[in-house]
């Protein structure tokens, strides 16, 4: 990708009213736009990580044996009346009346509409064990909506839901679940640590929560998983034929992961004074090829010989081929993270070499021109 | 992926509700489940077949230069009444009044919110031109949701957004446009035609609709462009600064297509009376392998080598290893529209043979195990 062909708005300073590091640093780095209280866009940089924190999630949903799937925003309020929880969720859960007078819901989560699937597909014990998810968007009419995307009114969530004969296989798939959550946080950079919780509104007796420190703030929470039981089964009668010929409530688990979170956690955990430091796993582009002096020809020919080098060996890589000042480019690259920063400086290419800076540790190695790919390739082989 | 492992959910026969045939098979074929008048749930098979949609649409706007970000579905009211569509678009535009009493809306489409960006960050001609676009959720209180996901209430779209220094340009991104849906159409297996029309509630003062002849009923659109000149750049302070040293208003252009009508779109077109045929491009697996007899050793050790053989050569297989009659599996597999199956029977695997049958032409040849993956390679590859 060409930096000046993409829309990579940033910003020199933060506006004031953003408090956490993350949102500033989401903001500065144009990867998001405030559209309302806690309402955000989610620029092309923002949504590139995004889709890759997306990506490593269904691998690890995937390879759990979890079928994926899409729910609707839009619910009838009736369920939530059904399941008990219309009146006890308050007003985070958005409510109107359609054109023909019918209450409808904004999904803030799905168990009552997954536990409605349980109950049409769900009918003998040969179905068990199941675990369904969906990558998708919900909303809450959030009190204080601040921190950017880490508390907001509209947001990704991954949401899984196990169903099972008993408490027995309720509790395989639970521990299957809580270790493909330490897979995901550990492959997006995240230092994780779970805690038991209160279940809270979701029901159930037992619920972990995963949490990262985050500075001067709560640990304000980036996944909980719940072990509901029968809670949704029995009030929205999901019931199964046993093999003992008895029909039970199926006994249900919910995995819930914060995608967003993910991302702004991850900056909170890994960021200096000059911007994010991504994560491998999760950064927006494996490499920025920046030639410093785009008017200088040597310059610009080496920088797109390289970039097209790169693409031609399907690594992600971002050219910044902008008429911009040296300093601006070299203090925007540290803005929007990038991991690996090949830098082309006009005395360095006449002698036929550049710069390759690591931006985890500020490193920065002289290396000749056509080796630009073999260490490109020694770097992130590790992380890839 | 095995069948008895996903949740495949199919029906002998169609809810009576359903009119359109594409609504019919999407229910019998497990691909949707209604939850709400107008507003469904996609089931695995249904998601795979959105997601290689999307895939389609993705490298089409890709290859045209556009730059992929996402845009909230909560919207401020402000915004529709500063652009004059609040009252313009009447009782299909959902909205509410949040708890701090703010008078918000749900998008049925981002005119109004692509505009604000392009205000912010559109500053000079160095900029332009640009085309933006997403995937996304959109919500219509339809008068009347019929159809299936046809005339839905929620539903996805992928609506780009073309910036402009002067009507020279956007005529120019809109034949870009238009060729790229020209691509995705046919990508996608539709025999699909464009007509001028009319540009209703949107503006501007041309639009061409893609429409698919769809029996006994009038053509329902499948994807809609319009050239809206400034109408939304005057409206909201879109202006950016001119070679000339003039300010002048962005030229824009929108471009939508409905995602999930394409996949409606393409049952009806394509469809016979055991049930869906889908285009190569947007079928949910490549490859049906069905042993008859699961009981039989012979055809399930067969079955599942050919399965985990495909499965080597990244084939998208699904394999039918459910216990059930051998006429159940050959109905559900015409059903749910499998474009070549691999069927093996008792006695021909006895012979080391098995059947291999293309869904489209309906014809079936015998041929030796041994040359499944070659025979399967052999048919796929003119389509991939």
């Amino acid at each position: 990708m060409l930096w000046s062909e993409s829309l990579i708005p940033t910003l020199k300073e933060a506006p004031a009213e953003a408090e956490a590091i993350s949102h500033k640093l989401m903001l500065r780095a144009g990867l998001i736009r405030k559209l309302s209280s806690g309402v955000y866009s989610y620029l092309p940089l923002g949504l590139k990580i995004l889709n890759k924190v997306e990506a490593i999630i269904r691998q690890e949903m995937n390879a759990c044996g979890a079928q994926e799937l899409l729910l609707p925003a839009l619910q009838p309020a009736r369920l939530w009346k059904d399941s008990g929880r219309f009146k006890e969720i308050g007003k985070v859960l958005i409510s109107f009346r359609d054109r023909r007078d019918k209450e409808m819901v904004l999904g803030p989560t799905h168990e009552e509409v997954i536990t409605e699937i349980a109950r049409a597909y769900f009918k003998s014990y040969r179905q068990l064990p199941q675990i369904l998810y969906q990558i998708q968007t919900k909303f809450r009419d959030e009190p204080r909506p601040r921190f950017g995307v880490l508390r907001s009114c509209e947001f990704i969530m991954k949401d899984a839901y196990s169903f099972d004969r008993d408490t027995e296989g309720l509790n395989q798939n639970y521990r299957k679940m809580y270790a493909a959550y330490e897979r995901i946080f550990s492959r997006c950079g995240l230092n994780c640590s779970a805690k038991e919780a209160d279940s809270g509104v979701m029901g159930g007796n037992v619920s972990h929560e995963f949490v990262v420190p985050v500075k001067g703030k709560e640990d304000i929470e980036l996944a909980h998983i719940f072990k509901l039981g029968t809670k949704y089964s029995e009030s929205l009668g999901a019931r199964f034929l046993d093999e003992d010929g008895k029909e039970k409530p199926v006994v249900m688990g919910c995995y819930g992961i914060g995608v967003n979170r993910i991302v702004a956690a991850a900056i909170e955990q890994s960021h200096d004074k000059d911007g994010i430091i991504w994560p491998e796993g999760i950064a927006p582009y494996d490499v920025l090829v920046s030639p410093l002096n785009i008017q200088d020809k040597k310059s610009k020919q080496a920088a797109f010989e390289i970039y097209q080098d790169l693409k031609k060996h399907k690594i992600d890589v971002l050219l910044d081929e902008r008429d911009e000042r040296a300093g601006v480019k070299l203090k925007d690259a540290d803005l929007i993270g990038m991991p690996l920063q090949l830098i082309i400086g006009e005395k360095n290419i006449q002698k036929g070499r550049l710069e390759i800076k690591i931006r985890k540790t500020a490193k920065t190695t002289t290396i000749k021109k056509e080796d630009a790919f073999s260490s490109v390739q020694r770097i992130l082989l590790p992380a890839t």
